[in-house]
């Protein structure tokens, strides 16, 4: 077993469990997880492929992994695990972990249920009543770079968006300090075909969107008011968005196009030097060289997020932010979380370029 | 032979050539007129496969043309030729053609070089002195659904770039009926490979801008000002706008998505009847209908223009529109031109699907 | 409208009806009968999009084609079409076709209900009985290649298989000519995601079969005794052969590169020389010299087949033949047996490059 | 810096140059070396970047490696370095290591130049002169599932061709057992595009190869006689091979399909047992149950090799052998054999899932 190594002389391992282990991001966990040097993967579950073993069902794990995939049906299911990567869909979650939290079991949730502080927000965005608001108060948003201070040693942790990982990342720096006007910001986003989800649907099938790209839910899209949250937060006062995601004919990657404008005379220099001190020491976020754009193939499979910057003569601040969806967007960034909560060095299990 | 059968009972041919016959248009340009029942492919220039039947050069045209590619080196090598397609860099295209337009032939030029009203704004944009400004006030732009009467018979036509097209389809019936404001416009555009051409460069490798996507130029690109002399004449004012260009792994197609803010009250249906009023008659585009946004794969190797409009939540209008780039943002358009010129059916040769 | 000008001066045009219009295939159809100089596309049947304009559920058909998808029932549905393409899965085209080739209609079957000479093949290729055996001994194999004569004036035409014509024209050379030995046969074929159908699935999920590539049904797949009794046809004895399908992640094109075994002291120009017999008059059929090979990408769109041939020094003879699967692989090679039946030009809508 | 906290309680670790660290390959072993616990990359050697940080060359080592590329003069170049990844094209490789071998410097050389035992089979295939015919008898061929032991304590390692590496993973437990017939054996690969260096070219230019399968070399390929000296070894007598490969549009991986004819009245489970003897202990090769084949997504970014077999009806065994191009096919593998010539566990540095 490739693991066995390199554990021996390491202090302690956690047993962590992962919920929804079927899934695009239930896999990429236990991907990651794999190479945890602080974690074991003790325990499997999804609807999906209940008994067999991990390694049948997904090759990629022959000869690495070779826990059986059970099906959750109480909290006793998770025997001694102290963690819980939840990998699963709104709604469905809340009614999973609620009872996970209040027995005291860290759980690093990667669904939408405990992204917004208003339970109304989130009944108007995903349509269903929030069933367990009084948690919501004890969820901390999972973006280590904002919010890592609250993170630590927290028990119920709302991972964000795909999207809203790379917008709140893309704009963080202007929006903080206050360098652009609150309206009138543009997210023009463009996805790899991951972060749909494994199930198979008309939208997703190779021959219909390989070779094309088209937008979807102009307006609409559920990660708007995410953004919009997160945003006012940061600026301390009501922010609006433009949010159009787009499908691009890749597996992996966002890439944010954010447009702004700036506050009286704010230039170029100023606003580099914001970025440059909030993300200096951050493992995970790079500002491009002036010049430069980011590729979202630079950022695959990595927990990177890479950011280019320019001011355009017309008048307005471009962004262009890149992350892995899947990494930093989801799975990835759960772990991170989960480093942050235990203490971890924060890139354990994040090391692969 | 497949082009024998069709001419039988038809009026008369002209016969055209078509400079740089090699490159992505030339090709393109090629494979349109080999179906057009008005023109004969009669000769063919290239710097590349000198020599060659162009069958053997693109095994696509074996057993369907045989015309050897020559080097252009003057006008008499047009022979009996009446119209020229002219696929060719830009700056070596107005030396060429330049010297055809005072001899009297057709030119349809695809390049950069006599898209602009005034010399300046080329210069600026290209980095090169215009050396035949004269003919600049001649020169049509060459797109069919704004300049259709002014291209009747015209002598020389200068067909719009890809993003240009795609943009000005998009945004026309807002600008012309000035439903928009002229100030604080975003473009955000995606292209296909194909756009750049067909010389390798380490961007377009494969393994580079496959399972990728990037923006490039923002705030520089030489298109920029081109959509930028259109808005303005369609608004009747100077209109700026922040433009983005993308690189999309994908073959062909160019998605805009442009943002738009509404000038006072307008509304949506008010906004949609303009689009109608434009576009109705159109036989190459189409407004979708409310909801619906365009895929870059339904215009594929089509000379179509799909558009779809929303209005959103924080009021902003937001268009996306949908072109071939390689079509009705090339090579098409150039067909679509020569049929408006000469007074054939503006189909012709356009009938692919 | 498009087609109304080219119409003007022939002769007349048959009614055609597409059924399962909504299909890979019958999508295809529709595309390519929509520059058929000889046919009106009148009615097109599906169980999807039933009750609404052909073009509203295709963008890609507006402005083009404006029928209504109707849901078949009866013969009489069909009114005055006089032929009909048949897109529909095995077993559900026996049983709806049957009756019309009964009433004298002219039925091209893209399905592989009357590919087989024998119904126990059938069957035990398909797993079913077959219902109409009958039917089988009027059916011609719809390879217009092999048998032109045969298809004139027939009534009901077999499309083959996409891989069995990839190979078939691979071979045909070799088998007729006995040039090869009739055992140890090994074709090793590679198709676009389209050749699935237009039904989503887990295997042709984008993210599941992009950037991979895997064999599937090796020495089990259907079409490998379709194949097997054309190549025994050919060969006047029994031909076995080792039938290996893969899955490429791209939307259309089949290549088949097949090994085999010379007989006797068989050189390569002799081979070639029978090639050039062979497809010489051919308008859909090349070789290409010596020393080259084809590319999907070069018959991608069209009805071409690319054949390359080379011998090796251990004593092999290898042959690659590219098509699109989708074209004649399916529906170009269903409208050039519908032009070969009713003698029309056997090019006629088959001219897109 | 990602690493500092994973080196802490570690033996010791040993300083490792890369030439030629620019390439595909040279970037990926670098990648895989940023999480290998008892390696420093100490010293990065190319003759582009020259001057540059590694990190700025390539974004993605971003915060993760700063090392400065250098272009190589001399041995002295390396400094302290005792252990050379080399990166290089044949013949250039054998100039720059041969003096390193000399003086005592490990050296894991990717390219062709010391992979045969006849400097003839060399000059024969690449077309040059052996200019170091002297070092072949040293150098060890890298594949350690079949030369352990040899590789242990080596100074030169030869380490094997991507497409080798497929093909004989894929056979080896067939030629070793004599299982199959030694003549008539056919190896059908198909690689993604990365296979084909990071120099751009016509053939590799996104448009081109792109929504295209081809094949190319057939017969002339310069890995059949590596594939040929290595069956011959494995079987004990002279085998030949007809190899064809073929250019599959995706990033990473090699399938390779292997068909050949069994020796007598051998039956599957007989094969089975075969590789299940060989590979059962291996920590990087697995064969699939029977029924399944592999993908290569599943072994993109992973140093495995996952292998299916099946037995047809007409008498051939059917081998698939999935690797990624990059890893096991090049810098994976060459990191495994450093493991085996060093006595470090043979996963480190090579846990990537």
């Amino acid at each position: 077993m490739m693991d066995s190594t390199i554990v021996e002389n390491e202090a302690r391992k956690i047993k962590v469990a992962v919920l929804g282990a079927t899934g695009y991001t239930g896999e990429e966990a236990i991907r990651l997880l794999l190479n945890h040097p602080r974690v074991e993967i003790a325990r499997l579950f999804s609807l999906e492929f209940v008994g067999e073993k991990v390694c049948e069902a997904f090759p990629r794990f022959s000869k690495k992994l070779d826990v059986v995939i059970e099906e959750f049906r109480a909290e006793s299911d998770l025997k001694d695990c102290e963690a819980v990567m939840a990998c699963l869909p709104h709604r469905v979650s809340m009614r999973l972990v609620a009872p996970l939290v209040e027995r005291g079991i860290t759980v690093i949730d990667l669904s939408a249920d405990f992204r917004f502080a208003d339970p109304q927000t989130y009944s108007a965005a995903y349509g269903v009543e929030h069933q367990y608001a009084a948690l919501l108060e004890q969820a901390v948003y999972g973006l280590p770079e904002l919010n890592r201070d609250k993170l630590r040693g927290c028990k119920l942790v709302a991972v964000p968006g795909c999207y809203p990982t790379s917008a709140i990342l893309g704009a963080a720096a202007l929006l903080k300090n206050r360098l652009v006007r609150p309206s009138g910001i543009v997210i023009d986003s463009k996805s790899g075909v991951s972060g749909a989800g494994r199930a198979p649907s008309s939208r997703c099938h190779f021959p219909e969107c390989n070779e094309s790209i088209f937008p979807y839910s102009i307006g609409e899209h559920r990660h708007q008011p995410e953004i919009e949250e997160q945003f006012s937060e940061l600026y301390g006062e009501k922010v609006k968005v433009t949010f159009a995601p787009h499908l691009v004919p890749m597996n992996r990657g966002i890439l944010s196009t954010i447009y702004l404008d700036p506050r009286g005379d704010v230039r170029l220099d100023r606003v580099r030097a914001a970025y440059e001190e909030m993300y200096g020491d951050e493992p995970f976020v790079t500002l491009l060289p002036q010049g430069r754009f980011p590729r979202t193939a630079d950022v695959a499979g990595t927990n990177s997020c890479h950011i280019g910057i320019t001011g355009t003569r017309e008048g307005k601040i471009v962004v262009a932010s890149a992350i892995d969806n899947l990494v930093k967007g989801a799975s990835g960034q759960a772990v991170q979380c989960l480093n942050v909560v235990y203490g971890f060095d924060e890139t354990d299990g994040l090391t692969r370029v």
